[in-house]
This record gives structure tokens, C-alpha cells and sequence, in this order.
């Protein structure tokens, strides 16, 4: 069996990962697969990326998305006489960024790093260190449990699957209850990425580590939800598919939430129940939590879109026209952005600013730096989560005698 | 932000899966990005790969793996005038594969599938179906939850990721306490690989509905571990980073089992512990198992590899000497593979045809037409799961009447 292996691993030797040595500061960035050596974050957090395509004309890095967080990019890699292409950019902005290798034109991942779930495929991500923060590290607290679940749909009429964050306590205290955040990805990402993009469980274990928020269930479906399988018209050849998901808001109300009260210990009423998204999550989060105040008395919109034409006395069914009525029904009503996506951000916070004109208890936050990218949506949660459901109580402390770090 | 999604849209086309439409009797494989058209499986189970690489001059399918499940290959793809390149393979192995792509000679990727993590990196995979078989599929029964979990672990000095399924009637029967299998992946797999490639809960879920099993938790871990991060000098470039796992023992038992016996309602005693693998975890549970007889009573081995210069005296500490002390310990010992990797299993099931004459009541399974496989794997855990903890109980019997599918 171990010849077999021996074997197997010469034979595989084309298709594995980069690994080798440097003399310089920098290290292998976190997000890389065990062993992989690039690419490499410097000091100074320029990055050098390199990877083994001796047949190949033309390798490129081509940074994924919105947010310059890697620059513009594309950029050219440098072949040597080994084969081995690379290239050192300048320095990153911390946080997490998609990337893509272009090899001959052909868009494909870096297979020294582990795949996200982001413009509607797998990704190469890396993530950029920020050494003055640890809100979103894996720190010695007691850690929650972050579950995927499947569950029947029938407004889809197919099996789904849900991630699930319950919080550190959840399977010692029998008999609590908890409230329950539902939280909301970006246009073509999935369930999968507010845990691996965006850390949340890490940042929740650590704000109720700190008695910084309150114990919450939190609940992460996949928001592109065409109403009917197959439903819709293939698109032209290398064309993207429309983005579908005209059924989230029932897959949520009819669905989602009765499936999470029947098998979840949750406070199953409105004050108790929270719903926020970034991007393209954001609108859902108001569309489904504005048309649905008996169900939700939190929102949050993280880096979200313009509300289009707003008017306090119409948009979303009037629902703003009485500001005292709505303070009292809507306690949190949060939106958040990054400073880097004010231009993106101008008719969002316009209307944030004529409710606040109107003495609606919007909050407004600004992430320092950083653009329309997840180092932006993990700061909003970590401004968000401690605003729900009230002051963390004495018996929701640290337990710090348990001796255990499980 | 609609503009500003479109524009994104429309800059990343040239980096999104392949759609198109077919005329033929072929459907989208099961394990494709949601509209993902290509890869297609025909009625007579042939493949036809598609991918969109105009500045391409050779693009291959590599089928990935042990198994032949999807025929020798590489197989040359044809490229159309629009830079389409397509093959179509012979009638594939029902199952679950790894593949890539080689682009101008670069291992990489489909864009249009899922990741999974095998051979050490994120690889494609396809779910080539078995009209014959429902066993490992998401049916209208009770589900566990599949969840991630972080722990520290002493042995490593680093925080590590397990996942643990626990059984439908987990979160309802709030005092009942359960056995656990400790279930290990392959060489080059992780931790997520028996949930995502091995179907590990729709298996139990079905299991435990049908009365065919003992509800249990199963932990599955990451069985690549090196003794110390960073341990190892690098390999040279190009070549595969060592196979590291001689600390997983010690994780294990020092941090693993106590972790997992503080933290879920499991029945902490040897009787209600088993522990199995495939391939190198087949190995890791002989080794763990058979050296921690205090540890656990159950033990099962897929497709492992042949137990070097086996000898009933001395193997395992002289562990078979006593072939009545044995059983009475070890009441399942139980070793599989699929009948298409025969010559591979030479050597083991030689072994087990000796401890058999010996009185040692070890079984012998194997799952026919399949190979080094997780087809292979999924029977594998079909037939030991329910030899495990006894009989199902009535309290376990499947609850029909709840009107909930979650």
C-alpha cells in the first residue's frame, strides 16, 4: 500500500502545489494549503505569488472583485528557466481578497491556497494580516459550533443546505434559548462564506467571550434562489447566468425560519430575531426585514446598495413615515460601509441621512480604509452583533474555570 | 449598486463557469455550480467535459485518482471556433472522482464544479449517479447536522478544525447520550472530505431512519498532522511536501477524545467508541485502534494497506495472540475494499484470512466493481455502521408523525 502511495504521489507530483524556500522576512500567508510556501506575505505586505506552469506562454495574478484590496491587477508573472512563475506586488491592504491565476487566458485558481465560494465559483482567497487587530482570530475563548444542515424547501421543492453558528454555551446550557441573527453573503457567494470569509464564528466567540454581544444563534442560507429549478433560460455561451433570487424572501419566511424554531432552542418572536446581509445580502436584509416587521425587529445592511428613489413617505410601503412608530418597532436599524466605497456609498447614506433628518434611529458606520470587501463586512459585524437583543447578562459571562479551550 | 453589480458581471466573464445549451439526453452532473451545464452526464453514463480557454493551444481532462472510475485519460479536448473545448468520455464508474484540467500543460481546475479537498489541494470532483442506489442520497428522513468545531490541541501547540456529525435526535433528546466512530479520510484528504465526498450523514440519516443503525456521533479530524508546525525542511520545488501524520495519535488521544467527551453527550467508555479509516486512515485506525485496546473496541479498515509482515505472535504488540481475548475485546473487526483494487488488497486480506483460520472473528467485505474509490468508502460505511453498539432500540425507531423533513 505505501508503494502504491509512493506511487501515486510521483505520479500526482504535476498537479500539486508549489513549495520552496526564501530568505527573505516574508511568510506564507495564512489562507495557503498546509506545506505551500507561496504565495508570500512581506513585512510590509507586498505579496509574492508563484506558482510551476513550464508549458505556458503567459501566466497572470488577476485580483478577484470590488475592492483593490491587491491593486488593479492584472499582474504579469515572470517566468524562469525552471518553469516557475512569480511575481512580488505592492503593498495589500489587510483583510481577505479573491484572486484568479490567468494561464494562457484561461481564468484559474492558485492551487497553493484553499477555494472560497465567490463570483459564483470556487476561489483562490489569501489573507492579508492585519497585526493590529485580533477580533476575528481564533483565540483562546470558548468556541461555538458553526453546522450545516439540510433541510426541505417547499417553495424551492428541493433539499438545502444551511450553516448554523451556536454559541459557545448552547450545548451545556439544555434548556436556554436564543435569539437568532440571520445573516446574508453578496451576490454569487454562498452559506459557506460568513464562516470562511468572514470569520464569524470567530468574531462571535470572541465579542461573547468579552461580554461584548449576547449569546445569538446565527443563520446562514444561500441567497440566490431562483423560484423554480431550472427555471430559467440558459444564457448564451460564456455568458454569466442571471442572477436568480426572486424566492429567497419565501424560502426564508415559509421555510427557513419555521425549520430553524422547530430544531433550534430560539426565543421564537420578532424582538428575539435580527436580519442583516453586506451587498447584495444587504437589500435582501431590508427588503425581507422591512416587508416583514412582524417576523424581524433588526436590521442591518452592510455595504448595501442605494435604496432607489427613496422617499420617506412611499419607500417600502411607508413603513418610515412615522418615525417614533418605527423607532419603537425597529430598535436597531444599522447600515455600515467602508470609507475606500463612499462613491458606491452616496445614495445609500443620503437616505440614511434624510431618515436621520426625519428622527429615524438609523446608525451609520464607517469602516476605516477598506472598500466593498470582507475586511469591511467583518468590522460591521463586530459594530452590529453587540446591538442586538440587549445588554449581555451576568450569566452569560466568560466562563474562565473550565479548563477547557473546546 | 445594481450598475456597479452588472459592471462586475460583465468584467468577470471571462472568469465564470461554462454554460450552454445541449440537444442530447445528457443533464448537468449532480456535483456542478448551480447553472454549471458542463461537465454532462449522458444515459449511458459517458462524460462530456466543456471549458472556455480561447488562448488555449492544448486543454485535457486528468482523471484524478486510484480508481480509473473515469477511464486512463488525459483525454485530449477539441477546441471549437469559438474556443470551446470539449471531449466526451466512455460510460464512467458510478461514484464519486477527482479530476482536473491541464491547460498548456497547467493542472488545474473546472470552474464549473465544486472543490474538494483530496490529493493535498481543492480539486474538481464529479458524481457520476447509480440509478441503483439511494442509499448515500438526501432523502425525506431526519437529519443530523455535520459540524466544525475548533479545539486546541497540546499535541500541536495550534488550534485545529473537526467535524462531528450528530445523529437527528441529537438537539431533541437533551439528555440521552450516544457512542461515537471516529472516522478517518484518505492520504491528501481533511477533515471535510467523509461529509462532502463521502456523503457520511445522508449514509447515517438513512441508517438511523431505516433502524438499520445506532444513532451515533462521528468525528472525522484531519489525519495529515505533523508532530510540530513547521517541522519539516521544505521539499524541493515542484515536489510534493512530506506526508506528515505521525502526531495524529497523540491528537487523538490527548486532546481529541477529551475534547470531544467534555463537549457532546457521548457515552465515554471503550465499548461506545470505534474507530475506522480508508486507505492511510485505515492504517491510522489498526495503529490507534489496536494500541489503545482502553480507548476503543470497535475497528474498521477500508481499503487499507497490507499490515507489513503480518504474524499472529508479534503484529500489534501481540495483540492476536489470544484469539478468544481478542474477540471478546474487539467485538467488530471489520476490513473492505472494493473487489477493482483486489490486487492491491493482496497482502490484507491475506492477513485477515489468517486471523480468521487463528479464530479471530474478523469480516471481510467487499464492495463489487469498484476500486481505490469513495464508492468503495460510502459501501464500506453501510455495512460496518450498523454492525456498531448493537441493535437499534425502539426509543431509535424512525419518528414518522413529526410532519417536519428538517
Amino acid at each position: 500500500m505505501r508503494a502504491v502511495l509512493v506511487s501515486l504521489a510521483l505520479a500526482l507530483a504535476a498537479c500539486i502545489p508549489v513549495w520552496a524556500q526564501t530568505a527573505d522576512d516574508s511568510r506564507p500567508a495564512t489562507s495557503n494549503l498546509p506545506g505551500a510556501e507561496y504565495p508570500r506575505i512581506h513585512s510590509d505586505l507586498r505579496v509574492t505569488f508563484r506558482v510551476h506552469a513550464p508549458g505556458a506562454r503567459k501566466v497572470q495574478v488577476v485580483p478577484g472583485g470590488n475592492d483593490n484590496g491587491l491593486g488593479k491587477g492584472p499582474f504579469d508573472m515572470t517566468r524562469d528557466e525552471k518553469g516557475f512563475w512569480a511575481v512580488t506586488i505592492p503593498p495589500a491592504v489587510p483583510g481577505f481578497h479573491y484572486y484568479w491565476l490567468s494561464v494562457d487566458g484561461f481564468p484559474c485558481n492558485d492551487p497553493s491556497t484553499f477555494t472560497y465560494f465567490g463570483w459564483n465559483k470556487e476561489s483562490s482567497g489569501i489573507e492579508v494580516p492585519d497585526r493590529t487587530l485580533d477580533f476575528y482570530d481564533a483565540r483562546d475563548v470558548p468556541h461555538g459550533d458553526v453546522r450545516s444542515r439540510w433541510y426541505y424547501s417547499k417553495t424551492t421543492a428541493a433539499w438545502r443546505r444551511v450553516y448554523v453558528y451556536t454559541p459557545p454555551d448552547y450545548d451545556r446550557k439544555r434548556k436556554a434559548r436564543y435569539p437568532v441573527l440571520y445573516l446574508q453573503h453578496g451576490s454569487g457567494e454562498s452559506e459557506r462564506s460568513w464562516s470562511a470569509q468572514g470569520r464569524v464564528n470567530f468574531i462571535l466567540d470572541n465579542l461573547i467571550a468579552a461580554r461584548g454581544a449576547q449569546p445569538m444563534i446565527i443563520v446562514m442560507e444561500n441567497g440566490m434562489v431562483a423560484a423554480r429549478p431550472g427555471g430559467s433560460a440558459s444564457p448564451p455561451p460564456g455568458a454569466a447566468p442571471p442572477r436568480r433570487n426572486e424566492a429567497f424572501p419565501d424560502v426564508v419566511i415559509n421555510d427557513l425560519i419555521p425549520m430553524i424554531d422547530a430544531n433550534y432552542r430560539t426565543i421564537p418572536d420578532r424582538t428575539h430575531r435580527a436580519i442583516a446581509g453586506l451587498s447584495m445580502g444587504a437589500g435582501q436584509a431590508l427588503q425581507i426585514g422591512l416587508s416583514n416587521l412582524d417576523h424581524f425587529a433588526h436590521i442591518g445592511s452592510f455595504s448595501g446598495g442605494g435604496i432607489r428613489n427613496f422617499d420617506l413617505q412611499t419607500s417600502y410601503g411607508g413603513v418610515f413615515r412615522d418615525a417614533a412608530s418605527f423607532n419603537r418597532r425597529v430598535p436597531v436599524f444599522w447600515f455600515g460601509a467602508g470609507t475606500a466605497e463612499a462613491a458606491r456609498m452616496t445614495s445609500v447614506k443620503a437616505a440614511v441621512e434624510a431618515m436621520t433628518r426625519a428622527g429615524i434611529n438609523a446608525v451609520w458606520f464607517e469602516a476605516p480604509g477598506t472598500s466593498h470587501e470582507w475586511e469591511t463586512w467583518r468590522k460591521c459585524l463586530a459594530d452590529f452583533a453587540p446591538r442586538l437583543f440587549g445588554k449581555p447578562s451576568r450569566a452569560s459571562r466568560r466562563r474562565t474555570a473550565t479548563g477547557s479551550k473546546g
